[in-house]
């Protein structure tokens, strides 16, 4: 029950060396001490004599011949797998150095944790440095020598705050230049970027760029996001994902429980997910709720807010007959991105308030096209006054501020009324708001996330260890056993694109959008009229590290990898 | 992984007789179903013969004199414990019906299990009745009779969707009338009143009567309330309350690792406690975040908005010249109740709205008073706005509405403003609200909350089984292993005192607040100034049902019990 003090690997206390004393001063609770000694298991094929095996070359996800003109020293590279070895393969001791960058991810502990255990095991003498608050902390040159005791009070704990991460990009000259001469100066092999597709494309850059002044530092990028949009063939998920929507899920079932409980309430629930739904469905396939709006649905299907609006009140009207008034209803935090005319409101209105008064009387309005005027009176006031008054420091309308779930209520609620003034709704309704987002970003980590994010870093060690530069660390067969796992890297620039910007091409990792015809929006398309009237939550409960539920993992993963759940 | 459809305890499905489906049309989580088949710890003490003593006769917490009058059939009745039996005991089938009421606390669904197996192991041949949304329920007649089948399913899942809570009260002669006609028309034996002091309060006069009445049905309590404010030396703690807090203190945790990752949040979380603090004590013994407002404290001490608002600046500025721009705060949903200016200008507030109106220009504000009238301006204008426009349908302005935590950074964000200007204060200040309520109250039930609502249940069938009426069922000795602890039952009327209303003595059972000098607050205030300052998070991670950390009770009733912790 009492909380213990964290104890270092070797049982003594924060070295002298250690340059800042991260979580070894930390009280940790029962369960954080008791994940700490949790043993990661590793894939097999990690376990014993390995080397790496060479795919065939590689091309790029679309405009090949502009991708290749980007990356002329890394364009077409094969991909790797680690295969077994008879022989032990000679190794010799590294400096690498690991960053994370962007948003917090349940598991990004363990990759620093996988590369660090790769160098004491396999590549000794070799040195690693935590680059501190992101890629900032390459371009400044602020860093951490990371050694055992520095390290072990964070395995399979969630957080960032290891090494902390952050928003900077090296983009420009200057800051290629700050970051050569960083990687310089450590005298490094290897860099791990750990972030999402903005990230990974950086780090391919890098590695280009590194690799064209004839640097021996490579660049290895891991996947990590809790949005699930980095992915494809052979990076089947990214990690985070997994253990965020389990969190929500926890949290989702309970309010399930509740609503049916109480029997009156209406749970409004956003969830993280600005660019793609992939966390509302991956949360409305494990808990069955009445209602889930998918963000490219909306987008595909062309809706309006009026649209999407009716959708909802067309359910709830119908539940009321089966005398069902209450219900749970999971929205994307980016849902109104989706939706075209939302879009071309905003527009309309950065313009108008950038050059004209807004009148008490409502003048101004006369200014917007027919269109987007019909949808700003549809808005409800508390909307209208939002867009109008809390806008940004270039006083552009603040989109990302709208609580998309108490928006949706408001129109609901008015939706309601005009029925039940035309005698086709005589229920009682009662929404409640919720936003579930920090609480799933830094948790401690899954089984599935933990070992995920070990084998990740593991590979990336390896990765290093044989010479490759612009690869993203590649753990797959995860429908398996993690024994059976599969460990290489895939280069970057076969996962990239380009986009036009500012008359440049630029390259860019594609986000992975929610495929209307793969099998996990299929399978939810195949349920949610059942899911919306009858009453089929499930409350998956808080996750378990041990025992029944805790080596499952998400569904999303199982479904794309063809598993029947 | 596949959630699995529920199975009924005899393998078979819903019995024809089963009046209503609940859940056995179920689909369940892995989690879920394992929890099913759970098995509940009994105290040895309930596991082979026993038989039941008294203790000494009872008094009242406070004017006897008048708690003998309003209960002249029950008042002074002994407690009753259970204790061993050299011989088997002889009883008989029993009819007993049950009721929920009020808000969910998780473990309500093992109280009727705990109940339902004493009639079937102890009393063969009994009948179990659960009335269906709560005391109204009982007054209507609407029940349904509770089988093997019926009730397997719930067995330690939360919720109180087997048979549904309610908030009406059995307070009018006509309305006990009814409960009477329900009653006698079931023949039943007993009634188990699960719920908070009000319906505590409502059992024991619903025992008096039944008696007055001269009725076989006897009346017996038992002590449910996230909120945790019904508790007393007999019964240590409500349950739920062990639930609720692990739950917030979940997510509190995971939103403090992300405040030390990010770096520049503060997060500001009000949670669920309008009349006690005990959920923010708990959940602040068991994280140790930076700020946390006790009401009762701040009721204690008289302070002002201003005075609060202060403290919080104060600790963020402190902070800032640490280099730590983020942090976590805690705060009871009712801690404006606790500041007497608040009331006193919602009163006058009140009586201003229903007889002025309210002028652009502001005029109105010369009627407030003086004190009023400085805290109306110093109130955030969105709180401003909200007291003045959103009003319940009486014309009142409605506390409940004001989100405290909104409030709280906004009132911050001004006063670190005026800092700034004053060069006390150069940082940057971002606040993110949360708000932890709903998804607390309906959580599958921790181990502590299973096996202490088991014994509850079985209690109660006891005492029944043993004729007593007017009594809470208490189990005790909680600090120890379940086999250890001790079962009974303490007079209701031995909990109450009475309050004039309208000119009459209610009799009440007084709400168990924050205690100063109790010690889970000195164990907190004698920490709290390092909190402030130093980083000492702990995240106690998700709720484990096995394995470290799954048997752990809460802080507060440790600490109560005089366990150092």
């Amino acid at each position: 029950m009492a909380a213990a003090a964290v104890a270092s690997s070797n049982g003594g206390a924060a070295t002298a060396n250690a340059p800042t004393p991260g979580r070894l001063t930390s009280v940790y609770s029962e369960v954080q001490t008791s994940r700490i000694a949790h043993a990661l298991p590793l894939p097999s094929i990690l376990r014993s004599h390995f080397t790496l095996a060479d795919g065939p070359a590689s091309t790029a996800t679309g405009n090949p011949e502009e991708i290749a003109k980007l990356f002329p020293n890394l364009y077409g590279q094969p991909s790797a797998a680690v295969v077994p070895s008879a022989q032990p393969v000679a190794t010799k001791p590294l400096k690498i150095g690991v960053v994370l960058s962007g948003g917090q991810a349940p598991g990004g502990h363990n990759v620093i944790c996988g590369i660090f255990d790769y160098l004491q095991e396999r590549a000794k003498g070799s040195t690693m440095y935590g680059f501190k608050g992101g890629p900032a902390g390459v371009m400044k040159g602020k860093y951490v020598e990371l050694n055992a005791d520095f390290v072990y009070p964070y395995r399979n704990q969630g957080g960032f705050d290891m090494i902390c991460s952050g928003r900077d990009k090296i983009e420009t000259p200057e800051q290629f230049k700050q970051a050569e001469d960083t990687v310089t100066k450590l005298d490094l092999d290897g860099l791990v970027v750990i972030g999402g597709d903005d990230s990974n494309t950086n780090a391919c850059l890098l590695g280009e760029y590194f690799r064209g002044r004839k640097l021996k530092t490579r660049v290895i990028g891991c996947p990590k996001t809790i949005d699930g949009d980095l992915k494809c063939k052979e990076v089947p998920t990214s990690f985070g994902f997994d253990t965020a929507c389990k969190i929500y899920s926890e949290m989702i079932g309970n309010v399930m429980t509740d609503a049916r409980s109480t029997g009156k309430y209406y749970h409004f629930v956003r969830l993280m997910g600005r660019a793609a739904s992939h966390i509302t469905l991956e949360c409305a396939l494990q808990t069955h709720p009445n209602v889930s709006l998918i963000g490219e649905e909306v987008a595909e299907k062309k809706e309006t807010l009026k649209k999407v609006t009716d959708y909802i009140t067309d359910v709830i009207c119908k539940r009321a007959e089966l005398g069902y008034n209450y219900g749970v209803i999971l929205i994307p935090e980016g849902l109104i991105d989706f939706i075209p005319e939302v879009q071309k409101l905003i527009a309309e209105l950065n313009e108008i308030l950038a050059h004209d008064v807004v009148d008490e009387a409502g003048a101004w309005k006369s200014r917007l096209q027919p269109e987007s005027r019909q949808l700003f009176d549809f808005l409800p006031s508390t909307i209208q006054e939002q867009l109008l008054l809390e806008r940004d420091p270039h006083g552009n309308v603040q989109v990302a501020k709208i609580e998309t779930e108490k928006m949706l209520i408001a129109m609901v609620e008015t939706e309601l009324e005009k029925r039940r003034a035309a005698g086709k709704y005589s229920a009682h309704f009662r929404g409640q708001s919720h936003f579930f987002g920090y609480e799933g970003r830094c948790g401690l980590p899954t089984n599935f996330d933990s070992s995920y994010c070990y084998a990740l870093g593991y590979g990336a060690g390896a990765l290093l260890q044989f010479g490759k530069t612009g690869l993203i660390s590649s753990v797959g067969n995860l429908a398996a056993p993690v024994e059976q796992w599969t460990v290489g890297g895939t280069p970057l620039t076969a996962l990239m694109d380009v986009e036009r910007r500012h008359g440049k091409f630029k390259p860019v990792i594609k986000k992975a959008m929610v495929e209307l015809d793969a099998a996990p929006f299929k399978k939810f398309a195949s349920m949610r009229d059942e899911w919306a009237l009858k009453n089929r939550y499930i409350s998956p409960g808080p996750i378990q590290f041990s025992g029944p539920g805790s080596d499952a993992s998400n569904h999303t993963l199982m479904l794309e990898l063809g598993v029947q759940i």
